[in-house]
């Protein structure tokens, strides 16, 4: 098997699994409760929390811990619009995010914000001009991504972060989902405020995730209750799957600084493998894009058929992110990029771990020119 | 180590880590992936969505597996009220409910809505005369727990849905965190529109719970997103834990059926033997409450000192439910029943699982009546 889709999640690490095994089963205490066994369940959550946040140069105070990527993107747009709604109703986010910022700002579009849609260049990139020319006095929310999940360009995040420490009645929320553990990001140096991580994406667990959110910035909570996570976040805390989450982000950041450039050689192996075939459309950028994922069309292939007869050779891509890749729609960062249609439609998304290697690279650029090749025989 | 603290969480089954190990290890696709791996998981996914349906009785398509009970609360109560808040500002509930039913009421009156709390006789039960006094032309949502987390009082469920059922207009939102695996309710019988479940309360996992909402209900999503769980709920789908949490009902259920009686011996056990102290008075109500819940004071005695002095010995009890355990307020449940605030400060709740025995109801009543004594000579 060849797994080539760990944008939309990863196989958790081993050592993960153990981790949340032994705390499941022997601390399963309510980190509520007053007695020993909270106590104990209390102290795991505690220390799983310092050390995120020394992995991630942050305080513990600044971790929510969240159900996952969604979860911390809807707490981050819901809960920044819901808290200084009085403040401005402007709220500003570019056209190629993840379907969980999208629809969020969609929603609040409906309850009465109006929002500021950036485009981006032919590369998938937004222009720290474009976010200028967006802010007014009205503005209280901007919103990037950092690495985009479709096609790997790298946002101008610190440039963006810079411009912003003029406005200091805006609050910069990053999704870093796709970025953490293969492109580095200062929460500090680029004045984010609030910024989301999904572990499922590191080799951590489904259903658990978190947001970071900057000492001393205030935002509403979508879940209230029990007043867990400082009141940002009510209900029972899955400790097993936070000491899982920090296992796995320590995990990740060694093999980032261990892998990284293998990493780089097996994305260069299949850039340059697919490139040779005349077919290809590579959208993602040469320069400025993140280390694991390869985006490309096919010229006159459906990306279905593709995905399934790589699939028959167990070689696991995508069409597009799997949030979206049940929709027939085109992808709508393409789109914004420029692309046409056509050339959208047809688009395949190869998406790296610290796991994979350059002998799998070859395998699959080789198991396509075969297909692509046979395709054409078939067609001619 | 006796565990009296179910009602805070409880030691997940085996088998409910095994299922979540084999499915977190060899299923780890995403389930909305085109591919087989993201099919395999699909597959598992409504594999488990069918399991929960047929234990409950209602449709697969009822449900909405989200992170745990307060979400599951939270969604239930702010989805129904934005959805339907241009049919009415009026939502009802009781004085008695958890934090995450109670906390969202609050939020919702700050949005603009306004809010009935209904009283609780002393027994801790609400009144049907006084939800059908409450109602009005601008009613949409009554929101009533079916069993108290903190003193274990079945609510009237069945005939509050009778009554509701004159009123189409209002949706009607049973919390049954409590209840689920203990005391029976028919969600069709009783004409319930959303009714909230946890997973770690019946020996599932943490971060795992789901919402039933009848076919035809309409709610607002509160994370919106990849439009997972028919757009209800957005977010990748933890299989693992969802697998996790069909197996655990299914043996919590299975479990009621064999061992109901027992759990009653043991409660009995327990209610008897701490009857003969002179200075216990026991809150929970003889008749019309849970099988695994007693809550009573010792008169002149705090309760942490109790909970920890327990604690020694390895037994775990808890003072009041465990999301509202460190506050130092005496608890709302009990002050609403009329009980003075010196006693609801004494207040310790006990709460068992179908793996409790008579011989530990024993072993505490035992070690309950040692303690007061020795602490009435300390004081003497």
């Amino acid at each position: 098997m060849i797994y080539f889709d760990n944008s939309a999640t990863t196989k958790p690490y081993k050592e993960v699994i153990d981790s949340f095994m032994k705390v499941t089963t022997e601390y399963f205490g309510n980190p509520s409760s007053l007695h020993r066994m909270g106590g104990e369940a209390e102290k795991l959550l505690n220390i799983a929390r310092k050390q995120v946040a020394e992995l991630l140069e942050v305080r513990p105070s600044e971790l929510i811990f969240t159900s996952g990527g969604t979860e911390s993107n809807n707490l981050a747009v819901k809960g920044a619009a819901l808290m200084h709604r009085n403040r401005g109703k402007h709220i500003v986010t570019t056209a190629i995010e993840h379907a969980s910022i999208k629809e969020t700002f969609h929603q609040l579009e409906e309850l009465g914000f109006h929002v500021t849609y950036l485009p981006v260049d032919r590369e998938g990139r937004v222009q720290v001009k474009d976010v200028e020319q967006a802010l007014s006095g009205d503005t209280i929310l901007v919103s990037v991504m950092h690495v985009n999940n479709e096609v790997g360009t790298i946002q101008p995040i610190e440039k963006i972060g810079n411009l912003l420490k003029n406005y200091p009645k805006i609050l910069f929320h990053v999704d870093n989902i796709q970025g953490i553990g293969k492109v580095p990001l200062n929460l500090q140096t680029s004045s984010i405020d609030l910024c989301s991580f999904s572990a499922h994406k590191f080799h951590g667990l489904k259903g658990t995730g978190f947001l970071y959110v900057r000492d001393g910035v205030k935002i509403s909570p979508l879940l209230t209750g029990g007043d867990q996570e400082r009141k940002h976040r009510s209900g029972t805390e899955n400790v097993a799957g936070i000491v899982a989450l920090a296992k796995a982000l320590r995990l990740t950041l060694e093999n980032e600084k261990k892998l990284l450039t293998r990493l780089q050689q097996v994305k260069e192996t299949i850039v340059h493998g697919i490139s040779e075939l005349e077919e290809v459309i590579i959208h993602t950028p040469a320069q400025g894009s993140a280390p694991h994922i390869i985006n490309f069309s096919i010229k006159g292939f459906k990306a279905e058929v593709f995905v399934h007869a790589l699939g028959e050779k167990d070689i696991f891509v995508s069409t597009t992110s799997a949030c979206s890749s049940k929709k027939q729609s085109a992808s709508s960062t393409l789109m914004a990029m420029g692309v046409n249609e056509q050339i959208a439609k047809s688009a395949i998304r190869i998406s790296l771990s610290y796991d994979n290697t350059t002998e799998e690279a070859l395998f699959v650029v080789k198991a396509i020119k075969e297909m692509v090749n046979q395709l054409k025989e078939v067609m001619n």
